[in-house]
């Protein structure tokens, strides 16, 4: 069986999931669409596809999913619109940076009985999936603490963080699903803080560029997340998990397994400086995922749930960083 | 020139002063005393020096230094006593558990322009020392974020809970004066959770095992501190800095660099399981450096003023566990 | 400019190679043949290619090059099939067994002005890619001293062993090839030693399974490598490069970034244990650098005379071996 | 109980022995003696006790043990003084520099009944202790290979060189000590390559600065030892052994467990470069199996023969070096 799929979007993240879709097994990139046309030939040129418009893509009868990497203000209103004609959906996260629209858009995904997956692609990251996989064979016991270091190389452009929402809820927002995800319960108080200590210019967009938040569940689990918009030595992205009987640890990837050594002393390359090559295999993976799933294979995928509630968790953050309170999810 | 110390107190952490002071340069073993007479007669006996009883060990005319290792009621008022002798004072942290009690303390031993050292020990580890050290240096350029992870491999009996002050006042203290030493700037609020996972039996004593905080200073830099009283994998300690250029981090040490492979993987032995050996060089060394400081080099040493400071954010850490709100130090 | 490539050979090795090219920019698979039917109907089908028979394949006028993965004793007889027809040609290693006949052999090449690219796949291995670029950096200064490791996760089928030429010319010679690209000069002298430690069966091949040998250069560079066909742990293959400011070594590639602590002390997986997984990204890059070279860029490939380098010392190790004196290469 | 230890010669090592004996529980220092007086006084006013002569400290009454740190070349005649008189002796490595004076002096110790410890300090190193302990633990099997990696941090005076003995017999040694103690089996054969790479002056000394051997026991167990005079990051020892079920290695120990990470990439600083400061632990555990064994325990420690088969090793290597040729131990 072949999952036929029409990507929505063709810029950066695009890209990567159009080349997922072509070299994964049992799935074929059937259409391309972008408001950018010269975005979508270059895919369709690349991948042998038509490109053709968002509505006959989601209307088409040959497709059976679509995959959505537009921006994030369309999300909500391309999952309503696929949900009503029946196909699967990936959707890029957020579904939106309003919580009340993604109420509302879960809604209609229900109504419709349609399926959705929300692309947390760090789920699917082979470091993180074998940490996980640690966990649920029970090699530490029950889990008791989490802690996640998650820097980004540089900021990006500040006209980007003026529309993204603030950090809590486009970078923490991936933290805090992997939290869920690991703490096995849902967290229902959190406490966070943040400053501007890499550049001012971020202030300006009411934002923080390094922050810390403390996340509970009722059972008395923990978790630490540590955030900053600067890390000179690479993409740093690494989890501990503390349980009852040991921890286990997902440490960063290198990019290679060189060490040099001399007179100052030993020393190894940085760290990836990009997400897309950090998780390169975590893109690939989800594509992989998503494609069984579709197909009806019984696997766990993140869905309008995972993101509703992670987006929740990001909005209990920033109020507690404005409030100096706990605030509940 | 040799500084003759007195010891008070001849329990576990007065046999490791004994030891260290009797193997420093510099530095002489005059005495020992202790309510237990074998507790005493056993370190007179190794090191060779005199029994005698308290009073009389602090006003002796040949002692320029007393060492109090005794239980920590009784700090303070030996503290003071000591300094209306005009002796310079080594004493275990902390001064009191009681902020009031302390700063009537400082106050006489400011009075007496007494020169007091409290016993941070974790100072003076000599891979925290080279931390410290590549952030004097400037190597990640000015601190931005702190982490510290600082796991006990179990629980203490619990009548020793009863009585330490709990968690924040009794581990978490620590911490509390690295994160102060390593941020370079005073610690002006705090948030903190705690939770009961490890054993019931400590909720009983109206303390948690299981511990987050996260510590903000006025410009805006961050700390966060993890405290568990279990872990089966050894006495874990370590800290990592982020700052504006780079990290610094402090691994743990191991105890040998041996790693054997086999079918299942690689596997290393486990930590250090006590804090007397993970930290035996950190004892010799604040007993070093407490003696340079006496005999008059310029060296820094924690004072009263870092030992009355632990505390106050102790004290905020559980007032903000409790009241789930940022607490003021 | 798109290089048009003839598979022969559809054994697994051809099918690394078939997908290499698929996902190459710049190449296409325009037909493979394999004496096995099914082998070759598998790739065709895969990859969308024709199959056709050897000759047909060398001849065809719309092919640049030809990619040789048959078995070794056809690999001289196709190269001088293929260098007469003025393809490029990519042969895996090695050219053949027998010294007189890859000298035959390379001198049609020659007659020819063929270009021949022999598959040393381990230079393209991103890992010891960025050690020899540590060291052209001059890192370490000049080389003075290789240490290669290469252990095989188990024996390779008995009867395999049988035709494979042994230990020094099966397994070692990818060692060789390295030491020879590694030292930077020629080596001149080896001496070797092989035992018996893994299977007797081993012994009735007239083989060893368990080699060491010390090569030397002619201005006193020296190279130790250490052969086994057992590890337990996965397949080791690291190497070390000792110059006269320092050292730049290559560790072994991680399946995964995690590690797990409890009572028992840190583990990790084992390494992978096939070297289609340990060395995936070198036969994709070897394919690149292939592909690029016939295009005309100006790159660096192992050729034919690095095939009879490392051919010449194998034997001479397996001479060594024998007569318990340094030989001659 | 305690021995009491009377130490010939006061240089450097004497005085790392002299603190040994003074620290460890169930020693005494007795006496000192040197030719240098001035050597001698150091030691006597630094660890309280009298200077006597060589023969005087041999004959006295009230010593059980000598320890025997004084040049290389009287090491012999001091044996066999100290075996007539019934005394315990330590004796730095080497006996002697020819092996039948060794076996000379070695019958005195035998007729004598004497008993003799010789300094091989690696074996009391704690991570070559581990090491060896995970193979006695049959943590990997049966042993099959090891490879020892032993490089100094520069080179010693040249006209140190001039009198040593050479590489083999100076430095290696060591390493055909620690072969001999973890293969468990007697080396037969070994064949040795060196050549001057570090300074020609050494050439000058009929000495080599870099050098390579492979040993081979009659079962077929192998070994490879390489030396350098020269390791621009530290005193560089490692050691690794394979074995039917897996592997074990020590490591380099670190100074500290810092790293620091920038936009280079990631540093830790340069190793111990003094063989003093990297064998602390070692130099005192030796003196304290010593000392244990003196007093009747039942350890192993090195002895004579240990002493004249590690001294036979190093010449079959030298002849080998020059031979070309496998040559018996």
């Amino acid at each position: 069986m072949t999952i036929n799929i029409a990507l929505l979007g063709a810029g950066r993240i695009g890209q990567v999931h159009a080349h997922a879709i072509a070299t994964s097994e049992g799935a074929r990139l059937v259409s391309v669409s972008d408001a950018f046309a010269a975005a979508a030939n270059s895919i369709a040129e690349r991948f042998g596809c038509p490109v053709v418009d968002t509505d006959a893509a989601i209307a088409a009868a040959d497709t059976d999913a679509v995959l959505i990497a537009t921006p994030t203000d369309t999300h909500a209103d391309l999952i309503e619109q696929c949900a009503r004609t029946g196909k699967a959906i990936f959707c890029e996260k957020p579904i939106d940076l309003d919580v009340d629209r993604v109420k509302a858009c879960l809604s209609v995904v229900n109504e419709c009985n349609a399926r959705l997956m929300v692309g947390f692609n760090r789920r699917f990251d082979p470091h993180f999936m074998a940490l996980k996989q640690a966990i649920d064979d029970g090699s530490i016991g029950d889990v008791e603490q989490v802690q996640i270091t998650s820097r980004d190389p540089g900021l990006p452009p500040i006209e980007y963080l003026g529309r993204s929402g603030g950090i809590f809820r486009d970078m923490m927002i991936h933290d805090f699903d992997m939290a869920r995800y690991l703490l096995g319960e849902e967290v229902t108080q959190i406490m966070a803080t943040g400053s501007v200590l890499v550049d001012p210019a971020v202030a300006e967009q009411d934002d923080v560029d390094t922050a810390m938040a403390i996340l509970a569940t009722a059972s008395g689990k923990q978790c630490v997340i540590t955030n900053s918009r600067r890390a000179s030595y690479g993409y740093d992205q690494r989890i501990e998990v503390h349980g009852s009987r040991g921890m286990v640890s997902a440490d960063n990837p290198r990019i290679d397994a060189v060490e040099v050594a001399g007179e100052a002393g030993y020393s190894r390359g940085p760290l990836h400086n990009f997400f897309m090559t950090r998780y390169t295999d975590a893109y690939a993976n989800e594509i992989k995922w998503f494609v069984d799933w579709v197909s009806g294979d019984d696997v766990q995928v993140p869905g309008g749930q995972d993101g509703l509630m992670s987006l929740c968790m990001a909005e209990a953050a920033l109020r507690s960083s404005k409030s100096g309170k706990t605030e509940d999810v």
